[in-house]
């Protein structure tokens, strides 16, 4: 079972789209920050500040990444990246488990 | 910001009710456990091996517990404590934000 030590948890999740992405901040020891994350069936539009690796842990969505025209599918387990300040888009087509790891550059 | 510091946390969420309720598992270095977790409006039927101490920090909520015939209402923050193997109901009236505290007994 895979699990992280001495990291920093904050208590209240972060909500979005009424609740049906949420997630919790995790802060590791040298500082870095990652979210687990639960998204439910819909469609989503995000946002980036920094960069974002997003770890699939369980689901069935796809992607359509910045500047790109083709959806990507991701079922069961998989990985994407996304560039600082920009915008991705989602279609959660079953309940998605996720880490985003957030990349200062 | 409320945080827990020097914790584990387990990387893959706790479904139930079709992710409708969610939750992570974090344990603290004193073997004790808790829970973060999400539910979404709905109605859900739980049960609880050991003792847990119920902390909602956000939410609009309906509590039946065990062996009682009225609903206690919680409305923004409140707790509940459930005793070991039982049974409790919940009408989760908009999107909760919770605490769960596992006591071994």
């Amino acid at each position: 079972m895979a699990e992280w030590s001495n990291v920093t948890v904050v208590t209240k999740a972060n909500l979005y789209f009424d609740g049906k992405v949420t997630s919790r901040t995790v802060v590791f020891a040298d500082g870095t920050k990652k979210t687990l994350g639960i998204m439910l069936p819909g469609e989503y539009e995000f946002g980036t500040a920094a960069k974002e690796i997003m770890e699939i842990q369980a689901g069935e969505l796809k992607v359509l990444l910045p500047g790109q025209s083709e959806w990507q599918q991701i079922s069961g387990t998989g990985e994407f990246t996304v560039p600082a300040n920009s915008k991705f888009k989602l279609e959660v087509q079953s309940v998605t488990d996720y880490i985003c790891s957030y990349i200062e550059e």
